[in-house]
């Protein structure tokens, strides 16, 4: 047993006499005062597993019951990994406080396709950036996305319906695999129990059968550190479902998870409420990075836009922006202290496309994101949105008012702007600034495209500041010693950035 | 005297003993039994002036009465240009009825600048395809635009403040001058009458001034047929001025200016009441091209982006777009049948930036603007929006429903989205494909990438299909004879179009 990594054990017994998930099979983990309750699951072929997620080191002692009765003691090494991520304020940490910040991308149906693509996809994986994977328990039906698996999570009736209480292990054992290789990776799994684009009738199974579904999943699959659980993907289009469902969905994951993973609900129109307590972080598909601001101050959790369209060239919208401007909802996203997860749809006449089915990584912003993703993890400490100081004395003369008039009076103009029209404006004024503590201020100018621009650094301390092209990826001293007001000179083109560092 | 152009009589007499603004000076011209009535005015040097607009041929007589007493016949020949611009449904026309797309730029402090640089402007705009130009009548005090002017409206009294009832008259005829330079290039002057940047104190006059300046202005300037109202430029951000005086200019202009000329407001942040009957076109500073949809219907009028920001690189957002973005939104106003104005902010030592004081344009959207503008001028009618018949049955299959009920049931989800998130998510799915009757059928693509995409167009014509690349300017045939929908293979890059013509 080591630290931060899954624990196993294994028990031959008899087949279960009536369900294979709701199997009665207990297990207690003791160490260091603490308790821990799991429940294990039937494997297939007459074996039993527990599986346990040990959080600290020591000497534990665990004890089995129901169909198996066991006891036993493990020494707990020290750890393999840095354990499960967890909502830190507005950012995550790794169970041992190494911070996460999360890059992720998105396939679908990742483990839905045959054994070779899956292999292309995971080798496309190691080269990439990405260290966040959301992808699906149950099948995609959709665009670019019709095959049928080798395996689906359970064996069907003789009326053709799913038999939730017979999970198809083949299934599993290929499915944890791919997890585990991804683990392996760096990689975190953002799993997605549900989703709404379906033909075999995963989408609208009864409550019943879904909480048999998610009960054998928490089982199988808690103790594994590298899982998020998205309970859904567009929970808001799945229309057979009613929100006190998902309510009900939620809280059972709640009970039954013994390590209390991240998670969340990803929308397609309406946000999930962030704000119930066991939600652990706002997963938003929008594109409106500058709501990150409020968004942080109403939930006081970490803003993910885990869907932000897709680099691509897709007929939908939503498929179809440039590598550029995935670059650059990427830069908007973490200059605000936010995080933002790729995908890519490039059509192609094999059908296979990143978003869905996985393969090669064929788009541009990639390797920008693998760029920024080295920034942000070499800062001192994660950014926070950053009020800078302003600095528009003149334009505000100009108005005949003074800068502390202004803040008020523009202040009362704008809560008078109908919600719609303030909402748009929003749209021009955003501004992407960051700053680590006083060690480091970032402020990024996205479709501005400044000549001239100035930082309104502290007094007190001293700064090196640079410029970063997000787009060809270099970095340029423009200032070797600065404090306080400093003026600026850029080139005058979009997607460009200032970092000050703290000399 | 010739329909459509401005005809004027001048008069000799004494310098009037009190206010030279408030002259009483009457006129009234008759034709074809229709009788209008004018108000002449002083100009300086013992001569005073009656200026009329003639909207009717025909033989006009005219009575003078007050200071000057006179009368005199004049036949009105064939039109010499095509008359004052008016609203017509969601377009413009000119009086003639030939229509009239603005394409518009913006130098506000134009006629405040020496005349080397006003020459230089003139000799700009010759080149450019700019149809109307937004200017103040009051010299501008703001970043990049410090000069005092050689002339103001007014003479100042004793005290230093602003004498209303002594118009300078060398200002006006030479404000006048520069109006009618570019009159005669096709340009009409949208008129910006009031504005907050000020640092001489025309900003803050009490409103019996507003009043005297306004009939003095009206008297002089109502006969030009190529003008436009502008109440103000950023109404909202007069803070010495009240909503309700607001309101008290407009129906001050509305009942002295006899031909009706078009009239609007300009908001910085809070768009002006554009419901109100003698308002005759929604002039918005925004860049929610998308809202063209709903202004048009709630409002019945068109739509003018008389400010979407300006190209240029100066450190204010609103100032430093790139051509190409500038372009962009050019294109996604027209292909709704809305419209949009231009500026210039590139950064200079000289600090002639070209929206506040002209001198020579340096953008890359300007020959876009032209490419756009001759396009759409050709076209046989103005765009209206285009409801594309939808063609998404096969993502609705894979959410378990058919196209009718998907329209129902997304209706309601949308409409249960609070109200910012709404407005949100519409910056992500917004189209902008307009419609020339069945004859012309645009998609503008803005920053949607696509590879693949298709055009419903109606099965009883036969179009041709063309793609149009709005940044290199290219016009390329796709398909030579298509009706009813139709796959298209694109490029997969950002600001493309595609025009389908009936055949």
């Amino acid at each position: 047993m080591k630290q931060y990594e899954m624990f196993e054990l294994e028990f031959k017994g008899t087949e279960p006499e009536g369900s294979h998930a709701e199997v009665d099979l207990q297990a207690e983990f003791f160490v260091n005062g603490n308790t821990t309750s799991v429940k294990g699951f039937y494997a297939g072929n007459g074996t039993y597993k527990v599986r346990f997620y040990p959080a600290e080191t020591g000497t534990y002692t665990y004890k089995i019951s129901g169909v198996v009765n066991a006891s036993g003691t493990e020494v707990c090494e020290a750890p393999a990994g840095h354990g499960i991520v967890k909502a830190d304020g507005t950012h995550f940490t790794y169970a041992d406080g190494t911070p996460y910040y999360p890059f992720g991308t998105t396939v679908y149906a990742l483990a839905h396709q045959d054994d070779a693509l899956v292999e292309e996809t995971l080798a496309s994986l190691e080269k990439a950036p990405f260290n966040k994977v959301r992808h699906c328990i149950f099948p995609k039906d959709y665009d670019y996305n019709h095959n049928d698996p080798e395996y689906y999570p359970f064996e069907k009736k003789e009326d053709g319906s799913w038999d939730v209480h017979h999970p198809c292990f083949a299934y599993w054992e290929r499915f944890e695999k791919i997890i585990y290789r991804m683990g392996e990776m760096g990689i975190e799994t953002d799993l997605i129990l549900f989703h709404p684009y379906d033909r075999w009738g995963f989408r609208d199974m009864c409550m019943e059968d879904n909480l048999v579904y998610l009960d054998y999943l928490l089982r199988r699959l808690s103790a594994v550190p590298y899982i998020w659980w998205s309970i859904a993907n567009e929970y808001d289009v799945v229309f057979s479902r009613k929100m006190e469902e998902w309510y009900d969905i939620e809280q059972f994951i709640v009970k039954n998870d013994p390590y209390s993973h991240l998670l969340s609900n990803h929308n397609c129109i309406v946000f999930y409420d962030f704000a119930r307590p066991d939600i652990t972080h706002c997963c938003v598909q929008t594109i409106a990075m500058h709501m990150t601001d409020r968004w942080m101050e109403q939930f006081k959790k970490p803003v993910v836009f885990d869907e932000c369209c897709y680099e691509g060239d897709i007929q939908h919208e939503w498929g179809n922006i440039s590598g550029k401007e995935m670059t650059n909802r990427f830069w908007k996203a973490c200059a605000k202290g936010a995080y933002a997860t790729h995908g890519e749809t490039f059509y192609s006449d094999d059908e296979i496309l990143w978003w869905a089915r996985g393969g090669k990584l064929k788009g541009k912003s990639t390797e920008r994101i693998a760029y920024l993703k080295d920034i942000i993890y070499s800062l001192p400490s994660a950014l926070e949105q950053w009020q800078e100081p302003s600095s528009n004395e003149e334009s505000d003369a100009a108005l005949g008012i003074d800068l502390e008039q202004g803040k008020e009076i523009f202040q009362k103009i704008f809560s008078s702007n109908p919600p719609v029209d303030a909402a748009n404006l929003e749209w021009k004024s955003a501004v992407y600034n960051g700053h680590a503590g006083e060690d480091v201020y970032l402020k990024y100018y996205a479709q501005q495209c400044v000549a001239i621009t100035s930082i309104n650094l502290p007094e007190e301390y001293t700064y090196k500041i640079e410029m970063i092209d997000t787009w060809n990826m270099t970095r340029e001293t423009l200032v070797e010693r600065a404090s306080g007001k400093t003026k600026l000179k850029m080139p005058g083109k979009e997607g460009m950035a200032v970092i000050a560092t703290r000399i």
